[in-house]
């Protein structure tokens, strides 16, 4: 017997350099480069949509699902939505019961971050509903496996391509290889630190992986290179401003504001500023974004990585 | 510059079941296994001593800290003491100042934890004295570097296998294959629960694995067979119940506990009790313990893994 409800948190994660590697299977797929994950992240309730009205008003089945996944509500931040990696994660996992029948599954998505904006939504919350999936309905997947799951279907849809084994790991990963467990290889530097970031609009993934990506991974590798060498923060921060410049994905608010934290004094524990990629946001370490009149949101580096919480 | 102090937390670790697997480089041996994470753990504090009186009294050279290694007062729950496994740490990352003068270093390590009763206390102070003594002084070592540092100080002074890999992933993790980073393995069952404690003494670590493993071992890779084909915590629990038997490891309090856990009713939630593998200790997921009369220690799984604490 399962419990029929579980719900996990899993860190935003904004990415500070990297380098796109393609490959024939979404498993060994991914990117190289560094990132800091967040304690600002996004929670995944799921839950058997026929267990005492948990579903409530949206217990109707939405029409965006599409066939062949579980029917059943999809709520972000409350409001009808669907992120296609966690429909695929959910029919990777295979939740019918026991006797074949289909299940009915609400998924609920709720996150503090902007969406489309550099932070690994769509990541976490396919990494998110399959852990919380797998416990709900008492799957038997280990770690390793549900982290692949979500992985694939996050490269799948194009969408990201090291946000979710970033997410899984916690604090200030650093991706080695490509991939998900048993292929990509992660290291970290060990760290504890505010963070504050600032957005200022939406970039598509979609766009950016779709074109070329060549020069962009030259940087990407240089850029990893430096901080494989020497792997501090402060190294992490200068790489990733050298990766936007050279990899050409600037935009010109970020720009801006990595210069006013550059410029501000007294700045040595702060590192300066760097923008999220893929996103139009600008984040820092410490208070350098704040101290140059910004108005940021402010979190920590997320030392945990995925985990299932218990609802008290 | 750097800031000449820094604090650790490494949740403790208790072992279900293990095999040992000896290799000619500390490195690459190692145990596989199972285990989990405690939010209880052990905290290490690591500063210079010549920084603000940080030494108070206990501020001159300890005796019992070899030559070569670094001088400075030590500390275990406030009263002197050293370990092993912390004074290689220590000298293997090379404290010394730019201009080659050795470094005085204060280590104070914390713990609610009993010591030599299956906690990994010894590969707890080891880890985070590398995570601290890396940051106080800057040393630029990644975390796989200082996973790999106290893996090896604690497998070469006999005190542990698998408990500093383990602890430095954190949840319920599972020791595919032997060694640090780069060469063993792990994953993990995903999982949050409340787990519970009772200590009756200290079983020497050093005793058992110096003699024949040969037997215990067998056992061992069976247990990790079973949870390998169905990683789920009443899997792991079974698993490490039939070990200590097979291993011929499990003493009388510790086998009178099993058995009372094991017939408390309605006890499906809590998947029974084992025994901490090196320890005379058993602990139990949920409140088995609880519903059997026991007055045990309580905490949870530990999300996290070791990692840097900024104290406010």
């Amino acid at each position: 017997m399962s419990r029929q409800r579980a719900t996990a948190f899993v860190p935003g994660h904004v990415t500070a350099f990297f380098s796109a590697h393609s490959a024939e299977r979404p498993v060994a797929a991914g990117s190289r480069g560094a990132g800091v994950t967040l304690t600002d992240g996004v929670t995944v309730r799921v839950s058997a949509a026929d267990e005492a009205g948990a579903s409530g008003e949206s217990g109707e089945s939405d029409e965006s699902v599409a066939p062949g996944q579980p029917a059943g509500s999809r709520t972000i931040d409350g409001e009808p939505g669907t992120i296609g990696a966690v429909e695929d994660v959910l029919a990777a996992l295979g939740l019918a019961e026991d006797d074949g029948t289909p299940r009915v599954v609400d998924v609920a998505v709720e996150t503090d971050l902007p969406i489309g904006a550099g932070f690994g939504v769509s990541g976490a919350a396919a990494l998110g509903a399959a852990l919380s999936a797998n416990d709900a309905f008492d799957r038997g997947h280990s770690e390793n496996e549900l982290i692949r799951i979500a992985h694939e279907a996050e490269v799948g849809r194009g969408t990201g391509l090291g946000d979710v084994v970033a997410q899984a790991r916690g604090g200030v990963p650093i991706r080695l290889e490509p991939g998900a467990p048993g292929v990509g290889e992660l290291d970290g530097i060990p760290a504890d630190a505010r963070v504050e970031y600032v957005t200022f609009g939406e970039l598509s993934t979609e766009d950016v992986l779709g074109g070329d990506t060549a020069a962009l991974s030259a940087a990407g590798e240089d850029a990893l290179d430096r901080l494989r060498a020497d792997p501090r923060l402060p190294t992490m921060m200068d790489a990733a401003r050298a990766f936007a410049s050279e990899a050409d994905l600037l935009v010109p608010e970020v720009a801006e504001a990595i210069a006013a934290v550059g410029d501000s004094p007294e700045k040595y524990d702060d590192h300066g500023a760097a923008m999220a990629m893929l996103g139009r946001t600008v984040f820092g370490l410490g208070t350098g974004l704040s101290d140059a009149g910004y108005d940021p949101e402010v979190c920590r580096i997320d030392a945990a990585g995925a985990r299932l919480v218990t609802e008290q």
